[in-house]
């Protein structure tokens, strides 16, 4: 998906959310266990109830990969579901050395090698240009490189660096924006760190930022918007469990229907 | 596979060679393209004409993943083929939130989750603490994490750093050493900055290290043994292209094992 396409989406839709499939076969409702694929048919029936409110999904790879052989079926599955009109995201945080992370690129964006075409994939910095740049050589597909993450975790080495000079996260920024453009290139940046977004948006004022952590992790869509919009809209916030697992009875899709649109409501009020 | 069981193989088999199979179906010999799974039947042939002169195999996941359904069934027949007497590494360079890591550590290390039991998983640190920590419950399972890699971009970031203090690949290995121990994890380390192995060595001294770079990358087996080995060996060296690649021809294996014989030689000198 072009950028142009996707700001065009974020404005006849209204919303900027990104609704995440981390769907854990232990949390489905018990209604779906009989049918022939339960992982995919939850997923079916939430990108039914949730499609005209936003404007991305995001699979996350790990829940599918940890059921093996029947997991990756549903990956397939769900991604060949998605609608065409939504951005698609691979949340797989892959990245290896150039001839294995092409490898990567070619599992979420080449149909004919892999069977899937996702519009982007999130990569992981640690090992540099060469790890991140095979990602960037495909027509209208992201790199979405990690930056500023959700988890306590983030702590231990993105902040580091010395006062008055740039922490770890903020020279990720820099090096990879010039890997790429903000036409092929977003970056993830944690909800959880909303005052953080001033510091982000002073390295990447253009880019688009895929900002998990609202909902369960307890990050603020208000400060999220407030520090981190930009004249494009910028931002695809991402919700995992609190929408798709907002409720565990067989009214799951109304429910999380329901938490989209009161999502999606706020969102309008920012664009 | 615990240490002790690790160090007995190697000084059985005076090898601490590991055998990487980044398995490209496009280069691999057209004899095999007409058997039912040619990528399985390459690494079967591969895993015969090597398994009694390495200590380990490192299966690179891109490579598989990059086929679909058809590689992850490859991935699965290669790992139930391989030597209960080898530590097998999926070389998957996962890391993500908690709930997400807890996912991939099921995909590789829970038979009755995903069908495969590596003993081993790669993992990348750039999240944290929470990210690598949920690969440290598993019994006799092994997370490796990256520490400073065998490529180009490894300059990026991991050698972030003032003068006369830590650098980033430090302060990777100092905190993750923290998160597990020399029973339960390993650090990546590229041979390709055989220097560096003193550095590594200051700040852990009994872990084991995975060192790929050996062979097509450009590193040097001496150097990495010169200053990498430790009293328990500490080492797994790795040969991928090198090894599997040796022949194009139909007279791979063979080719393969004359050149893991090399390998094994050298190594059964320092050892």
């Amino acid at each position: 998906m072009k950028r142009e396409q996707l700001i065009g989406q974020i404005h006849r839709k209204q919303s900027f959310l990104c609704v995440g499939l981390d769907t854990d076969i232990s949390k489905i409702p018990a209604s779906l266990l009989d049918t022939e694929d339960p992982v995919f048919e939850f997923n079916r029936q939430i990108i039914d109830a949730t499609k005209d409110l936003c404007v991305s999904y995001k699979i996350n790879t790990a829940f599918y990969e940890s059921r093996g052989l029947s997991g990756w079926k549903s990956l397939i599955k769900t991604w060949q579901y998605l609608p065409s009109d939504c951005f698609s995201i691979a949340d797989a945080k892959r990245g290896d050395i150039g001839n294995t992370s092409e490898m990567y690129a070619k599992a979420f964006f080449s149909p004919e090698s892999s069977g899937m075409s996702f519009d982007s994939v999130t990569v992981a910095p640690y090992m540099g240009a060469d790890s991140v740049k095979p990602f960037l050589g495909f027509e209208d597909k992201w790199a979405i490189v990690l930056a500023l993450t959700s988890n306590e975790g983030s702590k231990d080495f993105q902040f580091l660096g010395r006062e008055n000079e740039d922490m770890l996260f903020e020279t990720v920024l820099q090096k990879a924006a010039g890997w790429g453009n903000a036409g092929n290139m977003m970056f993830v940046v944690g909800a959880t760190r909303g005052e953080a977004f001033l510091t982000i948006r002073k390295h990447v004022p253009d880019h688009f930022l895929l900002v998990p952590g609202v909902g369960a992790q307890g990050g603020s869509l208000q400060d999220v918007c407030k520090y981190g919009l930009n004249q494009d809209c910028g931002l695809l916030v991402n919700s995992s469990r609190a929408v798709i697992y907002a409720s565990s009875g067989k009214d799951f899709a109304d429910a999380a229907r329901t938490e989209a649109q009161k999502i999606q409501k706020e969102m309008a009020e920012w664009l």
